[in-house]
Parts: C-alpha cells; structure tokens; sequence
C-alpha cells in the first residue's frame, strides 16, 4: 500500500480504529511503522503473504489475528475465520497450502464449552480443507484484558514450479474477475453485533478457496497476473490496492457486480457501501486479455466460483483511479474512510 | 504434555490464569480442548514446533503468542521476546530459522511512539538474528477490549539433513545441560510489575539461541537427544513435561544449576521457586553420555553459553519424577501450580 496523504505523527499520535479497518490509514500504519522497523524487500512486495526459496522450491508464509465480534455468527465463528483467512492468503500467491499455526490469547473466564466449539470448528474447517494446524500456542489474560478470544494464524504453502503472481503485475488491458457476490460477510457480522442486530437471511461467505485457485491455475496458470482475497476494505481496497501497487487504474461496472439483494438492502439499512464490505470466501484476480475467457469458465464451473463475473479492466491511469460506471453515470472508488467496521474479522 | 489429574470440565468449566502458566492445567485444556479438536500426529508430538517435509527437505514451523506485562522490562520488550522465542522454538528442533511472521492486536489509543518503540527493537533483532519479518498483520480493538498491544509471531527453518530431535527421545544415562543461569527473565518482568516493583539490576536473559544451537549440533549433533527452552513454568515444567513425554525420571543436582545471587533473592521475596521462573533466552539439551562432554566445552565457548552446566542425569522412573538433590536432602520438583505468574511472556 502506497500513496497516502496526512503524514503519521509518530511522536503524538495514537492507534484508533481505522488503523485496523483495512483502509488508508492502516495502510499508513504499516509503512510508517512496521516496514521501516522490519526493513526488508519481502515486506516491501507487499503481497497478502510473502515468498521465499528453499532447496526443493519456491514457498509463502503468511499470517492473520483475527478479533471478529461477535465471535459467533451465521456461516461460522472466529475459529472457521482463522483457518480459512490465512488459506486464502496462501492460494492468492497461486500456492497449495500446506500447514498451519494456530496462536490462542484467551481472557480469563472465558467458558471452555466456546472454545471448544471454536476449536472443533477449526480442526473440522481444518480437514476439510486438507491444512493440518500442526503447532499452537495458549496464554490467557486477565479478565477485561482482552474480548473472549483472539487467535491468529499463520501458514505455510508451495508455489507451482513457474508461477509468480505478485502485487505490481497488472497490466492496461488486464481483465478483472470476481469469484461471487460481495459483501456477504460483513453483513452477516453486523447483524449480530450488539445494539445493531437485523433480521436478515445472509450467511458469511468464509470457504477455503485454494481448491478453486487449484483449477484457475492448471486452467489458466500462465495469464493470471495476481490475486487478492477482498477482506477488510472489501473490493474498493483491494482494487486500490492493486491499482496503486502496479501503478494503473481500474475501470468497473457496477453492473457486473454480483450482489445479493439482501446485501444491498442490508448495506443501505448500515449506511454502508458493498464495496467496502469484508468478504471471506471470495477473490478477484487479474488475468491478461486473452486467458480470461478460459479462467473465468473455470471458476464457474467450481462451487465457489458460480457466480464469478468479470466485472471490469485495467486502465492505465498515472492516478491510480479506481473508476465504476454506474446506472447513472461513474464515480471514484475510494478506500474505506475511518472506522466504519471495526472488528470484522 | 500428558498425564493430568483433573478431568476438564468442559460443559461447564472456565478458562482462568494457570491454563497460561505453562504448568498442568495449561497441558490439560491443549490436551483436551485443542488436541482433540485439531487431531493429528504433529501436534500429538508435543514438540516446540512441528515438522513437516518438503521436496528439499525437512522443515519446521512454530508460534507463540506475546502478552506480556509490563511491555517494556529490564532487558527487553513484548517485542524482542516475540522474535527470540520463536526463532528459540525453532532453533530447539536443531533447526536452522529462515523467516518469521508478525500478527498485532492493538488498543484502540496505544500510543504509536511505544508502537514504534517495539517495531524498532523487534527490526534490530531480527536483523541481528538474521532471521527477517517477512509478513504481517494489523488489527486494532476497542479500548478496553486488548491490554496495549498483544503479538503473535510464527517462524519456519530448515532441519539439517540427518538430525531428528524429538520429545520422547531421553534414555536413562542420558545428560541434561543447562545453558546458564536460570530465573532472570522471569524476575526481571516481575521487579517492574506493577503493586510489586522492587529494585534489583537483573536484566531479561532474552536472547536468539540459533547460533548457540548450530555450534552444538556441530560438535555433538548425532549425540543431542532433545532441547527445550525453559520459558513458562521454568526449567520444572519443561524437565517434566521431557519426563512424561520420553517416560522417564530425572535426578539433577541443585548445586549445579547456576542461578545468581540475585535471582534468588528476589525469588525468596517473591516467594517464588526459581525452578518455576520463565527463561527466555537458556536452553536445557539431553545428551547422550558419550556426546555430555563434548556438546558442554562447545556451549561454554559460545558467549550465550558461557555458564553452561551438567546439572544431572535421566534415570528409569516409571513415575516420570523429577528429583532433585539439594544441600539437605532431596525432593521431587514438580510443576508450577496455579497461577503464580501470568503474563511473563
Ligand atoms: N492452542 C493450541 N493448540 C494446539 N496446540 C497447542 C496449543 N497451545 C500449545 N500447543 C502445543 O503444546 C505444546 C506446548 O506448547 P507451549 O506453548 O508450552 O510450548 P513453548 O512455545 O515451547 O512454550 P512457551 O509458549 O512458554 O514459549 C506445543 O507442542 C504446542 O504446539
Ligand atoms: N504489522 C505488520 N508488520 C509488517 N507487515 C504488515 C503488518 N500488517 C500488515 N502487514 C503487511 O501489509 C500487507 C497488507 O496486509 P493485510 O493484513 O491488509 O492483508 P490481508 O491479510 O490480505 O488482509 P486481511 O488481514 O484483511 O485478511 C501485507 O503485505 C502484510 O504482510
Ligand atoms: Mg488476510
Ligand atoms: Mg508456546
Ligand atoms: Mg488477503
Ligand atoms: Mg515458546
Ligand atoms: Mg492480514
Ligand atoms: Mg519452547
């Protein structure tokens, strides 16, 4: 992430929500802070995980915390979260995920009956996906020092021999996919936190995607420029993100979209923007021009690829201008400003 | 961990502070909450981390979460422990640490200058380990919902060809070496906790054992049974958890651990067993006996090392008891119990 405006006030300031919301301050945050501490060109890349060479290949690490509130909520809980995120981290470098860690801070009180049930989610989300969480850690803090439980994960995958998707890739001209409707988990979220709940149908997206990822890259492995899962931010930071990391723009149709109805009345009721909004279980890749066509029929060929819709293109733009043609007219994309959802996944 | 008498009670029970304190009751609910859910042999190893094969090789990863408090200690920082413990957990396989990840759970409020302050010692030490940060994470909670900042890093490292450390691996006749003096880090965060500040110049003994260990391996490799860095629960717990894992007892001799003066002052004010207090920068190896004398002139000419001590020997105990000599008598050193010091890493 690139590009910001207001200058980080190191000596004075103070951490607020935003600096977690998958926006421009958190973008800011990172460079300002850990990238100039840690100072190293994988850090740099700035890539949902980060690559790296051993004797018998190429491999990514990566890693999430996840703080979701509430920690239970349709379509699965922090635990199915914490397996599935950092997964996805991994097949957005095109990598077959391999194994995983799982970090546990616990408040004091917290009921052994949730943690198991967030435990037996994990390992079960864990099977299903083929991902062993082979290595743990528990500490727990006094009561009121923390909320029920954070957990992060990190995990290990291997890059097919040849690929390299990385975040500076795309390309004018480059088509932009997306693997399904938008929105679908923030929503799901938000309607049971408290003092907000809403009736409402919608369940988290959260998936593992590495087996669709698995099929786009034997399908179309060579012109998939890059990926990204639209987690915080949503698909308006991720497209941002892109477009200021590979110095273009993007050109979107609304259109195109896929959006649940319910989603967006669900968003209209929040004062929110679909765009904006965490999903768990989607991704968007950018794939050169002529491998489109075959990499979009893959996915939808895939059960979490159905809906995928190509939804827009590459520009060039010296701006790095996310542009969106609506029913009436267009308008700028921008990052999520502020606070808006805290504590989404 | 195995062998705990309590039964957790899982429908009904809650977490409290000794399931963090790396003594039984933590061992019980990884045993009964996570084992169980996650259910595979890695974990089932009970190692420090867990390793897997890749094409080139053998590999490791471990995790461990960082809550420590207070953040800043004689010695130290939440983050310089996160990157020398886990680049220890990784170096305790004999393995040779290649890259770490980094996950932040920040307060809503947490000043950027102690941000920065941790990210800065965090860059120097794993430059000075040369072992980089490689990825990251970002999240920020409510006030009042995390305690400052929590950190949760991973590593991975590269097993050197033919070496297989493993927790059941201790034979009686066995050696067991300690790297040095035990206690300081434990009595170095405590001597700044808040309602308990006392004075005294120890210092964190926070330190990245890699080099040490690759010395080691080198002069002993095929002679090292096992190594464990003694952090919660202190040299008791981990000399313990070895007996039950290998099905072993232990006599080792008080007179020969090293602990200084001042540690053990501070201990006996703190009405604490040294035994029990965290390390975080010491390791205990066993040793086959013909490999004893070797493995220790190394360690003692590696500045990390220069205190290093056999401090006794494996002996056949179906009880799996550690005993221990001391200058009236003898007893058996248990593990901590309960929830005498929460928060030391
Ligand atoms: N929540 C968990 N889920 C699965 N395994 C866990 C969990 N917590 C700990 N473990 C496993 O239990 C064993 C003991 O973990 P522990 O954290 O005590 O080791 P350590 O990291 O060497 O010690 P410390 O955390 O004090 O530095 C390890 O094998 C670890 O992988
Ligand atoms: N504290 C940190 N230190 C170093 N790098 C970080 C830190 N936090 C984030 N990063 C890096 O910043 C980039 C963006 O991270 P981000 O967490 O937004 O990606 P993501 O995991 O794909 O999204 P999400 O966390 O919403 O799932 C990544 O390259 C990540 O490694
Ligand atoms: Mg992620
Ligand atoms: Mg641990
Ligand atoms: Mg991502
Ligand atoms: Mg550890
Ligand atoms: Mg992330
Ligand atoms: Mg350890």
């Amino acid at each position: 992430m690139k590009a910001y405006r207001r200058k980080l006030d190191v000596a004075n300031g103070r951490v607020d929500l935003s600096h977690g919301a998958g926006g421009r301050a958190m973008g800011q945050l990172i460079e300002g802070i850990f990238h100039k501490a840690f100072d190293n060109d994988w850090l740099r890349a700035g890539n949902d995980q980060s690559a790296f060479s051993v004797p018998g290949g190429r491999m990514v690490m990566t890693t999430d915390g996840y703080v979701v509130s509430p920690l239970f909520f349709p379509g699965g809980n922090i635990g199915t979260l914490a397996v599935h995120g950092t997964i996805n981290d991994i097949a957005m470098a095109g990598a077959v995920p391999l194994y995983l860690s799982a970090s546990f801070i616990i408040e004091e009180g917290f009921p052994f009956a949730y943690l198991e049930r967030i435990a037996q989610s994990m390992g079960a989300a864990s099977r299903e996906a083929g991902v062993p969480i082979i290595t743990g850690d528990t500490k727990v803090v006094e009561r009121g020092k923390a909320d029920g439980v954070f957990i992060s994960t990190a995990g290990v995958g291997m890059v097919p021999d040849g690929l390299d998707l990385r975040s500076d890739a795309a390309r004018p001209g480059d088509a932009v996919i997306i693997s399904g409707s938008i929105g679908d988990h923030g929503v799901a979220v938000m309607s049971k936190r408290e003092n907000l709940e809403f009736d409402t149908d919608i369940v988290s997206d959260s998936a593992a995607l590495h087996g669709l990822v698995a099929d786009m890259v034997a399908a179309g492995g060579a012109h998939i420029r890059l990926m990204r899962d639209p987690t915080r931010g949503g698909i308006a930071a991720t497209l941002n993100e892109i477009a200021s990391q590979s110095r273009v723009g993007f050109r979107i149709d609304e259109d195109k979209i896929p959006l649940k109805p319910e989603v967006a009345a669900a968003c209209e009721f929040l004062g929110l923007d679909p765009l904006n909004v965490a999903n768990e279980g989607k991704l968007v890749a950018v794939v050169a021009p002529e491998g489109a066509d075959a990499v979009l029929a893959t996915m939808r060929a895939h059960p979490l690829g159905s809906e995928a819709a190509l939804v827009g293109h590459v520009v060039a733009d010296d701006n790095c201008f996310v542009q969106m043609t609506t029913s009436c007219g267009g308008r700028i994309v921008d990052w999520l400003s502020g606070e808006q959802l805290p504590r989404i996944c």
